[in-house]
Protein backbone atom coordinates (compact mmCIF):
# COMPACT_ATOMS: atom_id res chain seq x y z
CA UNK A 1 0.00 0.00 0.00
CA UNK A 2 1.32 3.61 -0.91
CA UNK A 3 0.94 6.96 0.66
CA UNK A 4 0.71 10.14 0.30
CA UNK A 5 0.48 13.56 2.12
CA UNK A 6 -1.72 16.64 2.47
CA UNK A 7 -1.75 19.87 4.16
CA UNK A 8 -5.63 20.97 3.68
CA UNK A 9 -6.91 24.50 4.50
CA UNK A 10 -10.21 25.04 6.92
CA UNK A 11 -12.33 23.41 4.16
CA UNK A 12 -12.04 22.64 0.84
CA UNK A 13 -11.75 20.06 -1.90
CA UNK A 14 -8.16 19.01 -3.38
CA UNK A 15 -8.05 17.38 -6.99
CA UNK A 16 -5.59 14.13 -6.22
CA UNK A 17 -5.88 12.61 -9.67
CA UNK A 18 -2.25 13.27 -10.46
CA UNK A 19 -0.58 11.54 -7.35
CA UNK A 20 -2.96 8.50 -7.57
CA UNK A 21 -2.92 7.90 -10.85
CA UNK A 22 1.10 8.04 -10.90
CA UNK A 23 1.21 5.16 -8.01
CA UNK A 24 -0.89 3.19 -10.43
CA UNK A 25 1.41 4.18 -13.39
CA UNK A 26 4.28 2.50 -11.30
CA UNK A 27 2.22 -0.43 -9.53
CA UNK A 28 2.77 -3.73 -10.30
CA UNK A 29 -1.40 -4.31 -11.59
CA UNK A 30 -2.20 -4.33 -15.29
CA UNK A 31 -5.92 -4.99 -14.78
CA UNK A 32 -7.73 -4.83 -11.43
CA UNK A 33 -9.64 -1.95 -9.17
CA UNK A 34 -7.32 0.67 -7.16
CA UNK A 35 -8.57 2.09 -3.64
CA UNK A 36 -8.22 5.45 -2.21
CA UNK A 37 -8.89 5.28 1.09
CA UNK A 38 -8.76 8.36 3.41
CA UNK A 39 -7.54 7.52 7.21
CA UNK A 40 -9.44 10.18 8.88
CA UNK A 41 -13.25 10.86 9.80
CA UNK A 42 -13.88 14.50 9.41
CA UNK A 43 -12.35 14.16 5.54
CA UNK A 44 -13.49 12.40 2.75
CA UNK A 45 -12.91 11.71 -0.68
CA UNK A 46 -14.81 12.15 -3.90
CA UNK A 47 -15.56 12.16 -7.62
CA UNK A 48 -17.02 14.87 -9.38
CA UNK A 49 -16.06 17.59 -12.36
CA UNK A 50 -12.60 18.05 -12.98
CA UNK A 51 -13.21 20.95 -15.22
CA UNK A 52 -14.96 24.21 -13.58
CA UNK A 53 -13.75 24.64 -10.17
CA UNK A 54 -17.14 26.25 -9.23
CA UNK A 55 -18.33 22.90 -9.15
CA UNK A 56 -16.46 22.04 -6.12
CA UNK A 57 -17.31 25.46 -4.42
CA UNK A 58 -21.21 24.81 -5.30
CA UNK A 59 -21.22 21.67 -3.65
CA UNK A 60 -19.25 22.43 -0.40
CA UNK A 61 -21.53 25.48 -0.09
CA UNK A 62 -24.62 22.78 -0.38
CA UNK A 63 -23.30 20.78 1.69
CA UNK A 64 -22.32 23.59 4.66
CA UNK A 65 -26.66 24.55 4.11
CA UNK A 66 -28.05 20.93 4.75
CA UNK A 67 -26.19 19.79 7.48
CA UNK A 68 -28.56 21.49 10.08
CA UNK A 69 -27.09 23.69 12.81
CA UNK A 70 -28.10 21.22 15.65
CA UNK A 71 -27.19 21.51 19.40
CA UNK A 72 -24.78 18.45 19.25
CA UNK A 73 -23.16 16.95 21.71
CA UNK A 74 -19.88 15.55 20.50
CA UNK A 75 -17.38 18.29 22.61
CA UNK A 76 -15.13 19.05 19.78
CA UNK A 77 -17.68 20.65 17.97
CA UNK A 78 -16.73 19.64 14.56
CA UNK A 79 -19.76 16.99 14.68
CA UNK A 80 -21.13 18.08 10.87
CA UNK A 81 -17.94 17.58 9.45
CA UNK A 82 -18.10 13.74 11.06
CA UNK A 83 -21.36 13.42 9.14
CA UNK A 84 -20.06 15.10 6.19
CA UNK A 85 -17.64 12.53 5.84
CA UNK A 86 -20.10 9.76 6.22
CA UNK A 87 -22.26 11.26 3.46
CA UNK A 88 -19.37 11.74 0.91
CA UNK A 89 -17.69 8.56 2.15
CA UNK A 90 -14.26 7.98 3.13
CA UNK A 91 -13.12 5.38 0.04
CA UNK A 92 -13.67 5.73 -3.56
CA UNK A 93 -12.78 2.03 -6.01
CA UNK A 94 -11.87 2.75 -9.35
CA UNK A 95 -10.88 0.72 -12.39
CA UNK A 96 -7.61 0.28 -13.42
CA UNK A 97 -6.18 -0.97 -17.18
CA UNK A 98 -3.45 -1.23 -19.00
CA UNK A 99 -1.68 0.02 -15.73
CA UNK A 100 -3.88 3.39 -15.52
CA UNK A 101 -6.52 4.70 -13.65
CA UNK A 102 -9.63 5.00 -15.71
CA UNK A 103 -11.74 7.85 -15.35
CA UNK A 104 -14.75 9.36 -17.13
CA UNK A 105 -14.00 12.57 -19.32
CA UNK A 106 -14.97 14.88 -16.76
CA UNK A 107 -13.76 13.16 -13.52
CA UNK A 108 -11.26 13.93 -11.05
CA UNK A 109 -10.87 12.46 -7.64
CA UNK A 110 -10.87 14.83 -5.03
CA UNK A 111 -9.62 14.61 -1.10
CA UNK A 112 -12.61 16.46 0.95
CA UNK A 113 -11.30 18.46 3.68
CA UNK A 114 -14.30 19.59 5.86
CA UNK A 115 -12.20 20.46 9.64
CA UNK A 116 -8.95 21.72 8.07
CA UNK A 117 -6.62 23.03 8.05
CA UNK A 118 -4.70 19.70 8.88
CA UNK A 119 -2.06 17.48 7.43
CA UNK A 120 -3.82 14.42 5.86
CA UNK A 121 -2.72 10.89 4.92
CA UNK A 122 -3.97 9.14 1.35
CA UNK A 123 -3.98 5.47 1.07
CA UNK A 124 -3.85 3.90 -2.35
CA UNK A 125 -3.81 0.28 -2.90
CA UNK A 126 -4.16 -1.63 -5.84
CA UNK A 127 -5.38 -5.01 -6.86
CA UNK A 128 -5.76 -7.38 -9.70
CA UNK A 129 -3.54 -8.82 -11.90
CA UNK B 1 -13.78 -4.16 -18.68
CA UNK B 2 -17.26 -4.13 -20.12
CA UNK B 3 -19.42 -1.30 -20.69
CA UNK B 4 -23.40 -0.90 -21.39
CA UNK B 5 -25.21 2.24 -22.60
CA UNK B 6 -28.60 3.47 -21.13
CA UNK B 7 -30.91 6.13 -23.06
CA UNK B 8 -31.52 8.56 -19.55
CA UNK B 9 -34.95 10.07 -18.81
CA UNK B 10 -34.54 14.08 -17.27
CA UNK B 11 -34.16 12.33 -13.49
CA UNK B 12 -35.11 8.71 -12.79
CA UNK B 13 -33.22 5.55 -11.56
CA UNK B 14 -32.49 3.03 -13.91
CA UNK B 15 -32.77 -0.95 -12.17
CA UNK B 16 -29.62 -2.41 -14.49
CA UNK B 17 -29.38 -5.49 -11.79
CA UNK B 18 -30.26 -7.74 -14.61
CA UNK B 19 -27.50 -6.46 -17.09
CA UNK B 20 -24.63 -6.16 -14.53
CA UNK B 21 -25.85 -9.96 -13.47
CA UNK B 22 -25.20 -10.99 -17.09
CA UNK B 23 -21.61 -9.82 -17.54
CA UNK B 24 -20.69 -11.63 -14.26
CA UNK B 25 -22.25 -14.71 -15.76
CA UNK B 26 -20.32 -14.85 -18.52
CA UNK B 27 -17.06 -13.51 -17.11
CA UNK B 28 -14.32 -15.84 -16.25
CA UNK B 29 -14.47 -14.93 -12.24
CA UNK B 30 -15.64 -17.88 -9.90
CA UNK B 31 -15.16 -15.54 -6.34
CA UNK B 32 -14.43 -12.32 -5.63
CA UNK B 33 -15.91 -8.58 -6.06
CA UNK B 34 -18.07 -6.97 -9.32
CA UNK B 35 -17.09 -3.27 -9.55
CA UNK B 36 -20.19 -0.75 -11.29
CA UNK B 37 -18.99 1.86 -11.94
CA UNK B 38 -20.69 5.77 -13.62
CA UNK B 39 -18.17 7.40 -15.12
CA UNK B 40 -19.92 10.66 -14.96
CA UNK B 41 -20.82 13.52 -12.63
CA UNK B 42 -24.08 14.27 -12.78
CA UNK B 43 -25.44 10.69 -12.22
CA UNK B 44 -24.90 7.87 -9.78
CA UNK B 45 -25.42 4.22 -8.57
CA UNK B 46 -27.15 2.67 -5.61
CA UNK B 47 -28.35 -0.35 -3.93
CA UNK B 48 -31.81 -0.24 -3.03
CA UNK B 49 -35.44 -1.82 -2.86
CA UNK B 50 -36.47 -3.40 -6.10
CA UNK B 51 -40.39 -4.56 -5.49
CA UNK B 52 -42.56 -1.39 -4.66
CA UNK B 53 -41.16 1.77 -7.40
CA UNK B 54 -42.56 4.07 -5.35
CA UNK B 55 -39.39 3.40 -3.17
CA UNK B 56 -37.39 4.98 -5.99
CA UNK B 57 -39.56 7.82 -6.59
CA UNK B 58 -39.80 9.25 -2.87
CA UNK B 59 -35.90 8.58 -2.35
CA UNK B 60 -35.82 11.15 -5.81
CA UNK B 61 -38.41 13.12 -4.05
CA UNK B 62 -36.48 13.95 -0.93
CA UNK B 63 -32.85 13.87 -2.57
CA UNK B 64 -34.76 17.26 -4.61
CA UNK B 65 -35.79 18.68 -1.72
CA UNK B 66 -32.92 18.03 0.46
CA UNK B 67 -30.76 20.09 -1.61
CA UNK B 68 -30.91 23.80 -1.35
CA UNK B 69 -31.71 26.16 -3.53
CA UNK B 70 -28.86 28.30 -3.70
CA UNK B 71 -27.44 30.71 -6.09
CA UNK B 72 -24.26 28.32 -7.51
CA UNK B 73 -21.76 29.98 -9.64
CA UNK B 74 -21.81 27.00 -12.08
CA UNK B 75 -22.35 28.40 -15.03
CA UNK B 76 -24.32 24.93 -16.62
CA UNK B 77 -26.86 25.50 -13.95
CA UNK B 78 -26.44 22.06 -12.93
CA UNK B 79 -24.46 22.27 -9.47
CA UNK B 80 -27.31 20.34 -7.73
CA UNK B 81 -27.06 17.64 -9.78
CA UNK B 82 -22.76 17.51 -9.32
CA UNK B 83 -23.92 17.10 -5.14
CA UNK B 84 -26.47 13.93 -5.61
CA UNK B 85 -23.44 12.43 -7.41
CA UNK B 86 -21.23 12.62 -4.94
CA UNK B 87 -23.86 11.45 -1.81
CA UNK B 88 -25.08 8.55 -3.81
CA UNK B 89 -21.87 7.58 -4.66
CA UNK B 90 -20.59 6.79 -8.97
CA UNK B 91 -19.93 3.54 -7.63
CA UNK B 92 -21.03 0.59 -6.03
CA UNK B 93 -19.17 -2.85 -5.09
CA UNK B 94 -20.65 -6.24 -5.14
CA UNK B 95 -19.68 -9.66 -3.95
CA UNK B 96 -19.46 -12.75 -6.69
CA UNK B 97 -19.80 -16.36 -5.44
CA UNK B 98 -20.27 -19.08 -8.05
CA UNK B 99 -20.18 -16.86 -11.18
CA UNK B 100 -23.09 -15.32 -9.81
CA UNK B 101 -23.90 -11.48 -8.34
CA UNK B 102 -24.94 -11.90 -4.60
CA UNK B 103 -27.37 -9.22 -3.46
CA UNK B 104 -29.87 -9.28 -0.62
CA UNK B 105 -33.49 -10.58 -1.43
CA UNK B 106 -34.88 -7.04 -1.74
CA UNK B 107 -31.68 -5.06 -3.49
CA UNK B 108 -31.30 -4.14 -7.24
CA UNK B 109 -28.81 -1.92 -9.14
CA UNK B 110 -29.76 1.11 -9.42
CA UNK B 111 -28.51 3.57 -12.16
CA UNK B 112 -29.40 7.15 -10.92
CA UNK B 113 -29.83 9.93 -13.45
CA UNK B 114 -29.92 13.45 -11.97
CA UNK B 115 -29.18 15.28 -15.02
CA UNK B 116 -30.81 13.80 -18.40
CA UNK B 117 -31.89 12.97 -20.92
CA UNK B 118 -28.40 11.85 -21.86
CA UNK B 119 -26.87 8.55 -23.55
CA UNK B 120 -24.79 7.24 -20.30
CA UNK B 121 -22.33 4.75 -19.93
CA UNK B 122 -21.87 1.60 -17.28
CA UNK B 123 -18.51 0.08 -16.74
CA UNK B 124 -18.68 -3.24 -14.91
CA UNK B 125 -15.26 -4.71 -13.69
CA UNK B 126 -15.34 -8.10 -11.70
CA UNK B 127 -11.97 -8.89 -10.09
CA UNK B 128 -11.10 -12.32 -8.49
CA UNK B 129 -9.98 -15.64 -9.08
CA UNK C 1 -17.76 -14.97 1.74
CA UNK C 2 -18.29 -14.89 5.65
CA UNK C 3 -21.74 -13.73 7.34
CA UNK C 4 -22.80 -12.76 11.08
CA UNK C 5 -25.60 -11.87 12.48
CA UNK C 6 -26.96 -8.34 14.54
CA UNK C 7 -30.20 -7.48 16.62
CA UNK C 8 -30.64 -4.12 16.31
CA UNK C 9 -32.47 -1.16 18.17
CA UNK C 10 -35.08 1.15 16.45
CA UNK C 11 -32.18 3.06 15.42
CA UNK C 12 -28.33 3.47 15.61
CA UNK C 13 -25.17 2.88 14.85
CA UNK C 14 -23.98 -0.43 16.24
CA UNK C 15 -19.35 -0.90 15.91
CA UNK C 16 -18.91 -3.84 14.14
CA UNK C 17 -15.26 -3.51 14.12
CA UNK C 18 -13.95 -6.25 16.18
CA UNK C 19 -16.50 -8.76 13.90
CA UNK C 20 -14.89 -7.98 10.80
CA UNK C 21 -11.36 -8.05 11.87
CA UNK C 22 -11.98 -11.49 13.33
CA UNK C 23 -12.93 -12.30 9.91
CA UNK C 24 -10.06 -10.92 8.02
CA UNK C 25 -7.50 -12.26 10.91
CA UNK C 26 -8.75 -16.03 9.89
CA UNK C 27 -8.97 -15.57 6.21
CA UNK C 28 -6.32 -16.79 3.53
CA UNK C 29 -5.65 -13.13 2.31
CA UNK C 30 -2.48 -11.17 3.44
CA UNK C 31 -3.01 -8.46 1.56
CA UNK C 32 -5.85 -7.02 -0.75
CA UNK C 33 -9.33 -5.31 0.04
CA UNK C 34 -12.07 -6.38 2.54
CA UNK C 35 -15.44 -5.84 1.17
CA UNK C 36 -18.35 -5.20 4.31
CA UNK C 37 -21.71 -5.25 3.12
CA UNK C 38 -25.02 -4.99 4.61
CA UNK C 39 -27.64 -7.21 2.21
CA UNK C 40 -30.60 -4.73 3.45
CA UNK C 41 -32.18 -1.44 1.94
CA UNK C 42 -32.91 0.52 5.09
CA UNK C 43 -29.44 0.11 7.08
CA UNK C 44 -25.92 0.63 5.78
CA UNK C 45 -22.48 0.76 7.14
CA UNK C 46 -20.00 3.23 7.38
CA UNK C 47 -16.92 4.26 8.54
CA UNK C 48 -16.55 7.08 11.28
CA UNK C 49 -15.32 8.28 15.04
CA UNK C 50 -14.65 5.14 17.07
CA UNK C 51 -13.49 7.18 20.80
CA UNK C 52 -16.65 9.00 21.81
CA UNK C 53 -20.11 7.93 21.28
CA UNK C 54 -21.78 11.11 20.73
CA UNK C 55 -20.55 12.00 17.31
CA UNK C 56 -22.60 8.74 16.09
CA UNK C 57 -25.47 10.09 18.12
CA UNK C 58 -24.97 13.31 16.58
CA UNK C 59 -24.65 12.10 13.39
CA UNK C 60 -28.34 10.10 13.38
CA UNK C 61 -29.92 13.16 14.76
CA UNK C 62 -28.60 15.50 11.90
CA UNK C 63 -29.46 12.40 9.44
CA UNK C 64 -33.09 12.41 10.76
CA UNK C 65 -33.26 16.31 10.62
CA UNK C 66 -31.81 16.33 7.16
CA UNK C 67 -34.00 14.19 5.20
CA UNK C 68 -37.31 15.70 4.37
CA UNK C 69 -40.88 15.26 5.94
CA UNK C 70 -42.56 14.75 2.86
CA UNK C 71 -45.93 12.52 1.58
CA UNK C 72 -44.26 9.70 0.62
CA UNK C 73 -45.96 6.92 -1.69
CA UNK C 74 -44.77 4.28 -0.41
CA UNK C 75 -46.86 2.46 2.12
CA UNK C 76 -45.01 0.60 3.99
CA UNK C 77 -43.84 4.22 5.23
CA UNK C 78 -40.23 4.18 6.08
CA UNK C 79 -38.68 6.09 2.55
CA UNK C 80 -36.74 8.09 4.45
CA UNK C 81 -34.54 4.72 6.26
CA UNK C 82 -34.07 3.79 2.22
CA UNK C 83 -33.05 6.99 1.77
CA UNK C 84 -30.49 7.06 4.41
CA UNK C 85 -29.12 3.74 3.31
CA UNK C 86 -28.49 4.86 -0.23
CA UNK C 87 -26.58 8.28 1.38
CA UNK C 88 -24.10 6.31 4.01
CA UNK C 89 -24.02 3.35 1.27
CA UNK C 90 -24.75 -0.29 1.87
CA UNK C 91 -20.56 -1.54 1.45
CA UNK C 92 -17.56 -0.18 2.59
CA UNK C 93 -13.88 -1.49 1.65
CA UNK C 94 -10.78 -1.65 3.67
CA UNK C 95 -7.37 -2.22 2.94
CA UNK C 96 -6.08 -5.25 4.17
CA UNK C 97 -2.39 -5.61 5.11
CA UNK C 98 -0.49 -8.66 6.83
CA UNK C 99 -3.51 -10.41 7.37
CA UNK C 100 -5.51 -7.27 9.48
CA UNK C 101 -7.97 -4.57 8.69
CA UNK C 102 -5.68 -1.18 8.66
CA UNK C 103 -7.94 1.82 9.89
CA UNK C 104 -7.11 5.18 10.73
CA UNK C 105 -6.42 5.59 14.52
CA UNK C 106 -9.69 7.06 15.13
CA UNK C 107 -12.00 4.84 12.33
CA UNK C 108 -14.24 2.20 13.25
CA UNK C 109 -16.98 0.57 11.45
CA UNK C 110 -20.67 1.16 12.00
CA UNK C 111 -23.84 -1.12 10.73
CA UNK C 112 -26.18 1.60 10.69
CA UNK C 113 -29.40 0.92 11.57
CA UNK C 114 -32.83 2.80 10.41
CA UNK C 115 -35.49 0.85 10.89
CA UNK C 116 -35.57 -1.38 12.99
CA UNK C 117 -35.27 -3.05 15.43
CA UNK C 118 -34.55 -6.49 13.05
CA UNK C 119 -32.24 -9.33 12.78
CA UNK C 120 -30.04 -8.00 10.06
CA UNK C 121 -27.08 -9.84 8.31
CA UNK C 122 -23.76 -8.58 7.33
CA UNK C 123 -21.68 -9.94 4.69
CA UNK C 124 -17.89 -9.63 4.66
CA UNK C 125 -15.47 -10.63 1.55
CA UNK C 126 -12.24 -10.60 1.13
CA UNK C 127 -10.22 -10.36 -1.70
CA UNK C 128 -6.14 -10.47 -2.74
CA UNK C 129 -2.91 -12.52 -2.27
Amino acid sequence: MEQFFLDTPKEGFIDITLLVGEIVLNGHVRRGICQVFVPHTTAGVTINENADPDVAADMQLALEQMVPDLPYQHVEGNSPAHLKSSLIGCSVTLPVIDHSLVLGTWQAIYFCEFDGPRRRKVWVQVIGV
